[in-house]
């Protein structure tokens, strides 16, 4: 001790940066080893072997101020052979692979974003959450010992020892389609391997030599829609993003329609199976493509989707969906094989399918709400997700209920006559003049509004091809506002007499909104009493269900809106809650998030501690079944009016036209200065 | 206490006989619980709700010495409704179901074998082995809580509960097929069902109702020969055994040509797989038939083979056995799902594949020990398992030794002129008259012995087809007693003289064993110079291998000697120790065992916990490499003659004739007297 020269119990002064983490290490520890005791976990695949070059610091010059230090050249090992090589070309002085460094005094050192093994991305969800890239799957490089003669273990019972003892990993099990490649990996590699582990225990796959790609799946199966995306599961960069029909669509298009194809048709279930496997499978195909990857690279798979949907996803029979009790066959989140369920993917690749949360709310609710975190907000939260059926969830921190509406397919476009789903061509805003009762629209892929008239000189690019959910939702509710339909939702036969655009018949009618001209089809685009009809029937459905929530959770109004599913990325707030299909909100805190749900299957599959969250809000969450509710009816009944209780929305107060027979200019002139447009 | 009608602590005195155990139970305890608290495991599938009749008891009238009961009518509880109906027609006065029954006084029980939880089966094997029953799955019958519209869980969850609840058993997963099943079975079984278990954790099957059937497959993989026995997993019963050729045989008739094929060809391995998992898919089928049942009634599997079959069989490449150091893929038990490898029994079928020794010691190797249990024996058994190789295995509870011995294919019939596997019409016993060289034969299938000559009016439906490894032993053995050949191998130019039986041409010759009119082929069946010479080369290599393991254990006897495998249920001791096929020993100890693999595959299908002996076999036998012994080389050259050394053997004194040149009658007169026929 009284000795200098003598180092064995010498301690050198170690600080982080950006993390700021210091603190003591002996002398000669491994810089990659000293960082991790110190709380800072540095990205490395090989584990140490100056192969991956994942884990480089930078050296910082100047001085350490608390230890007075103004060089660092002597207190760190020298720079090694593949270090010289590799930083050569790069320009990069000062860096190091902490794996090849050996500390030999005090050290301020830079750890780069790109050498940190806990990398985040953030969310673009709407309460802008950060996500710890931790997923189900990862990577090490081991060097294998060469089988002996002496040694009647089996290359498997090699490779587990190796990972105890280079990666100190108790690996449990090693799948049938791995071991099959084992020793052609061994050989290949030199007894260097790759190999995949999932949670830690089992091997998933084993490549030759030293690889770095980790990749994963997330899908949403929707009734209608079919969402994939290809995700970079060491930067949780989505790789590509791929979206299709449900082909399901052939056999029935409302999720209770399917139902009864499965129950009723002997090879009903089997060709609705078919149907979203081959799916899959092919949007799993085009992505990897489109990234420049095969199916085969897609080790791990996280599906989220309704109660219906995820049963015949897994090749159970939905029919006891179809009744009271609505049964589910299993609420938990279930752990597969992908192989198992027919999907094309890695041939050991897994499959995790986050839990139920009751009959008619699935695990794409649960979805949503990993995206939207309703149980870490102080606010209250009202989550309205739409798709065949709307799942309403609504909460804080405190408590979080959830239940589903039988809305209908309608905000989906389904049921309406010229209704389509969201995609290029489709009608997504409409404004009515009120003197004129003209419109002008805003479609998909076109960034100007229209005329949709014949002879308003539309360019002959813009065909229409429908309209989608956000643009019912204006639609309906612009008629409303410009008295081509009243608070019943009936035609106004005054309207007709001012304007050619409205067929008026009896007490029914239609509002022709674009011409033949611009139509795809050749025929006018139109909005039909019985369309109108359907929109009230499912936001009083919507309505009523929150009210429901509202009343169980005590509360008499919500903080924030978040309007997932079916209304994609856009939705009027003010449209929206004009027609009563969200209760009274700031305006400015109701936004349209798009498909939470598949940033939740996106989520879970880049952070696996988020699917053990799942688990625990699924024990947490109350469930409110509707059906169960008396006064259900009452407010579905009630909330049938647009909007159906004026006193319900001081958000709105001075936009609302007066009762009917109140059709004066200026009060909607007021209107249009407050809508844009 | 005082008031003798307080029965809450009163006790009861039951004995249940044939097992003797008795003791305390409290009064108004369930019989099937009392029995279960003293140790005695009823036979119970629906768990105490009267629907299996499987814990029936008989209540024994006469007096219980020890406390004097007379009548035990008011001992227990009444007859059920269920009791009368289902013992009046049947005549059993005074047998109760212990589930439906409650003590009420003291007893003395006798319990039925049939209605004893844990079964055995007497082992047919040398070493008289019983084998409890205790099945790696289980069955369970349940009533599940149905669904209510305030229950989100789903119908698995509620299973899993009721699993918990009637069972005290925590499943942890259910197969994704057994999820498909598990509402319909609900649905149709009225919320009953009965489930099988794979280990207490894993639900593979959901059937509707009450159910008893459980059904489990042994396989046996052998390079020339795959055999599967069906059993009951209830009573250890075999229902169906069924063998055939192992179609691999087109690919490549030895191993070594089979791991060529797999390395050399592209679609080998492809080919050679698909050849081992048609074979069995068609016998699991053709076994399930033939005991009324389908391929899918079967839910747990056992597979054992060499490690070449073993690997193949799971689509593994063989290449890595094909040359030093012979690595394993995996040494260590596999439970892998029967689907994943192909097999088609119930969907989700488990299968268990016993550890493998060494790079040339499979799991049939581990199947024998587990049939055998050398590792339980106090004597030094020796156990010589021959197939294409042999594997030795020398030892006793101390200390196990195993080796592998080069033997080459010919004690199976390859490599020989006319030889072929044990079937109908292949010869399996020889004797060849000393004076007049006559031969006359035994074949399989046919209860007489024969003179195979053309004119000795051997029934027309005897057709010899080729000799097997009983056979070919038997003939060499012999041939050298009766001085056909010499204690070289070679064919003796005097005996020629003295028989026409015996073309002799320079140094080489053959013997015609089988005249063209008898042979199914229409030509003679003979034994020629290189079929005596492969015999040789095949028990040198046997007699080196099993001395090494003598020399390793440090010991110069054995006391007792097993031969298993290709030699069918029957060889002649004496002839394989004239042969030297074995070393010295009682002739009374040496036993034929036939296939012992396919019954350790048995076995540990009957039992689970012999799947875990084998894994603490693995690490407790000790492997001897032969390549790598200098002395095996020594030991092999010197026991290529017949036999190669007298000294050794003190069984055979006197049995054995003088050196060659002396050829006297008496002396072999006296060997006839010995060997019978």
């Amino acid at each position: 001790m009284s000795d200098k020269k003598n180092f064995a119990n010498e301690t050198c002064h170690i600080a982080l940066m950006p993390s700021g983490r210091q603190g003591q290490v002996r002398r000669d520890t491994n810089l990659l080893n000293a960082a991790r005791d110190l709380g800072v976990e540095l990205e490395s695949i090989c584990g140490g072997k100056q192969t991956c070059m994942k884990c480089q610091v930078v050296v910082e010059e100047g001085n350490f101020p608390k230890h007075g230090i103004t060089s660092s050249a002597a207190h760190l090992s020298p720079l090694t052979t593949q270090e010289i090589e590799y930083f050569a070309g790069k320009q990069k002085v000062g860096w190091r692979l902490a794996c090849a460094a050996k500390v030999l005094g005090d050290l301020l050192l830079t750890v780069p974003e790109e050498s940190q093994a806990r990398k985040q991305i953030i969310a673009k969800a709407a309460s802008d959450r950060i996500i710890d890239i931790n997923p189900a799957v990862r990577l090490l490089y081991v060097e294998v010992q060469p089988g002996e003669m002496t040694d009647s273990r089996g290359d498997w019972e090699r490779l587990s020892q190796a990972l105890v003892d280079q990666w100190d990993l108790h690996v449990l099990s090693i799948d049938i389609k791995a071991l099959q490649m084992l020793q052609p990996a061994l050989r290949d590699g030199d007894h260097a391997v790759t190999v995949t582990v999932w949670q830690d225990r089992e091997v998933l796959r084993v490549q030759p030599g030293y690889h770095e790609g980790l990749y994963g799946l997330a899908a949403d199966v929707g009734s209608t829609t079919i969402v994939v995306h290809l995700c970079d599961l060491r930067t949780g960069i989505v790789l590509s993003t791929q979206a299709s029909m449900n082909t399901q669509v052939r056999y029935g298009e409302d999720l209770m329609s399917r139902v009864s194809y499965a129950t009723s048709e002997p090879q009903g279930l089997a060709r609705l199976n078919r149907a979203v496997i081959l799916t899959l499978n092919d949007l799993a195909e085009k992505a990897a493509q489109s990234a420049g990857l095969s199916a085969e690279d897609i080790v791990d798979a996280v599906v989220v989707g309704n109660p219906v949907m995820q049963h015949i996803l897994l090749g159970i029979n939905p029919r006891e969906l179809g009744g009271a009790p609505f049964s589910l066959a299993a609420a938990q989140a279930l752990d597969l094989k992908a192989r198992d369920i027919g999907l094309s993917l890695n041939p050991a690749a897994r499959l995790h399918l986050l839990p139920l949360i009751a009959g008619h709310v699935g695990a794409d609710n649960m979805a949503v709400q990993l995206a939207e975190s309703p149980h870490e907000q102080e606010e209250i939260m009202l989550v309205v997700d739409v798709g065949t059926n709307a799942e309403i969830v609504l909460g804080n921190r405190e408590r979080v209920l959830v239940a589903s509406s039988p809305t209908g397919p309608a905000f989906e476009g389904a049921q309406i006559t010229h209704g389509q789903r969201a995609a290029p061509g489709a009608i997504e805003r409409v404004r009515i003049d009120p003197q004129t009762l003209e419109p002008r629209i805003r479609i998909i892929g076109y960034d100007e509004w229209i005329d949709p008239c014949n002879d308003a000189g539309v360019p002959a690019v813009v065909k229409v091809t429908g309209i989608c959910g956000s643009g019912i939702i204006e639609a309906v509710a612009e008629m409303y506002l410009s008295g081509i339909i009243n608070a019943g939702g009936l035609f106004e036969e005054s309207a007709a007499e001012r304007s050619p655009r409205i067929h008026y018949q009896g007490r029914t009618g239609e509002y022709q909104l674009v011409d033949a001209e611009i139509s795809a089809t050749g025929k006018p685009i139109v909005i039909t009493q019985n369309d109108v009809r359907n929109i009230q029937l499912a936001k009083a459905a919507l309505y009523a269900g929150t009210k429901l929530l509202m009343a169980h959770l005590d509360v008499e109004h919500v903080d924030r809106v978040l309007l997932a599913g079916a209304f994609g990325n856009f939705i009027s707030p003010i449209h929206a809650m004009i027609l009563g299909l969200i209760p009274d909100c700031d305006l400015e805190k109701v936004i349209a998030v798009g498909n939470a749900a598949g940033d939740g299957a996106r989520f879970a599959l880049l952070n696996r501690s988020l699917r053990k969250k799942a688990e625990e809000l699924r024990e947490w969450i109350q469930h409110i079944s509707t059906p169960l509710e008396a006064s259900f009816q009452d407010e579905f009944v009630a909330a049938l009016n647009i909007p159906h209780a004026r006193d319900a929305f001081p958000t709105l107060e001075g936009i609302l036209p007066k009762p009917p027979e109140d059709k004066g200019r200026r009060h909607r002139n007021r209107i249009r200065d407050k809508l844009g447009a």
